[in-house]
């Protein structure tokens, strides 16, 4: 065993990649842009120097137990990217390219799984069995461990919580061209639409009526639930209350020990957890109540992707061992 | 390797066991009422010698690998039933007593997981690694099964499919005490419940009609719409609808390759399949359509209980092996 892996995270703006010991320590990180080639061969060369470079510095030459790579759409099973509209290579042969260059193995997973993957061998779900991993960002993904194992599915891609309906009537469009999902209402942009169509709807003063409305942001409403902003606190409480509702469906199916939130919106603090945790309480069938907690990521932000795309590298090279 | 398998089969009226062969051969089985006992030691003695002779009629003695029981609440982990309001012993540690009379490892689930475990051991789900089992019948139950595996979750109740909520507002009253759960729209139950709110609701003529309206069966409802009723056509439109679209959020989580329906209500042919698989194409995640099919279960229906619960049986030989 090798003491150290790759991490990748491939994200529409930057590639962040590091190198990774046992322990969860990033060893050392860089980043060059994604976007800067649309050939992806060219994005690959300048992908294996950057890397080269910074694993030469850090004297870890033949020491790269595997490459875990954390990418949008990205399919565990067949190691391709798929239909990824954020990149300008939307559909590639990744795990085997970047492992042929590299000479490394590779696995490559979506970033929600990554996260969910970092937390299980670093962080927060260390020993857990059966757990989600609910990421809370620009939109809501999710990673599902069960019995120890992450979920893929029959054709790679399981684990779309944020895209469970949760209004079955007159939901909001969501990008995946369907109306309800869970995260239209519950990811960061889901939360100013939030707040927009309360601005609209009701009457009562609030701090938010001092900004440009179509400018709102979660971070606004933030700010302004915590100066006690009546209208910003119930944006959080209604944006809980849905995702307290959705998970305690989540429980009936799988009855995860733990929900681990992550991502911008779940450091909200008891604005937002408080209202999920009553609402999951709430809602959960009998048999169930008190099973699952609510916790926060462990993984310093600036790390966890690389730490969750790391994560799978460990486990690249156990896929190669056993072919 | 012995040949045979016990499956035991207890329901809220009778105990159904069955000796069984590793490719789903039924031997021989027979049955003693379950109620008649309030004391599960004497209902045990009776379970007991009815099994030993059925075991010594058939040469099957010392020949029994293990013994699987399906049974209302029970828990794959502790082996316990717990809180089973139809049986008169609501809360014991089954799995023990039963392998302590019979000398014979015993491993114990509930009926719904039984019934997926008997899809994936002998009948359509032979050879799937991600699948979810539908049974639709008085209630609706579920049995997950992911990477190979049964769903069992953090305390042994996983796949509760049948109460997640697919009405937020208005939802009908489920028997576990909260409203909206599927099992109050896609049971039999549902079904007739579904027929008295459009009779009540709508004026046109149905040959429901000429029924006491409380005491409409689903099976009525059936007979109706075989005979062009358009009523009851519509009831089992919008019953297939409502299971569709749960379905389309289950492919959401884990990403099945199939779905299993067994039960009467399922035996309802296109009526109910048709809106079903409309409903669950029109409403899965652009990356999955296409995926999961949509079958009906292989198993006998006299057969199943005891099948599902037997293909235990050869698992309580490997987790004692295990120990």
């Amino acid at each position: 065993m090798k003491p150290y892996v790759l991490g990748i995270d491939i994200g529409g703006t930057n590639t962040v990649f590091g190198i990774v010991d046992a322990r969860g320590n990033v060893i050392a990180s860089s980043s060059i842009k994604t976007q800067r080639h649309n050939d992806f061969y060219l994005y690959l060369d300048e992908l294996y120097a950057a890397a080269s470079k910074l694993i030469e510095a850090n004297e870890a030459t033949d020491k790269i137990q595997g490459i875990g790579i954390g990418a949008p759409n990205a399919n565990y099973y067949t190691g391709r990217i798929e239909n990824a509209v954020n990149l300008p290579w939307p559909s590639i042969n990744l795990a085997e390219l970047v492992s042929e260059k590299f000479g490394i193995p590779v696995a490559i997973t979506n970033d929600a799984n990554a996260a969910a993957l970092g937390e299980m061998t670093y962080g927060a779900a260390r020993g857990m069995k059966d757990f989600i991993m609910i990421t809370l960002g620009t939109g809501v993904g999710s990673g599902i461990v069960i019995n120890g194992q992450m979920v893929y599915g029959a054709n790679g891609f399981a684990g779309e919580l944020g895209h469970v309906i949760v209004k079955r009537n007159n939901g909001r469009l969501c990008g995946c061209g369907r109306t309800g999902c869970l995260e239209t209402y519950c990811s960061a942009t889901g939360v100013a639409r939030t707040a927009r169509e309360f601005l609209e709807a009701r009457t009562e003063p609030s701090i938010l009526r001092h900004l440009d409305i179509d400018a709102i942001t979660s971070k606004d409403v933030y700010d302004a639930a915590v100066q006690g902003d009546k209208l910003a606190k119930d944006v959080f409480e209604y944006t809980g209350n849905i995702l307290g509702e959705a998970m305690a469906d989540m429980v009936s199916f799988s009855a995860p020990e733990a929900f681990i939130l992550f991502g911008g919106l779940s450091k909200s603090g008891d604005l937002l957890l408080k209202p999920v945790c009553e609402a999951l309480e709430r809602n959960m069938l009998p048999c169930f109540k008190g099973l699952a907690k609510v916790i926060l990521s462990e993984l310093k932000e600036a790390d966890a992707a690389v730490l969750g795309a790391s994560a799978l590298g460990w486990e690249a090279k156990r896929i190669s061992e056993s072919i």
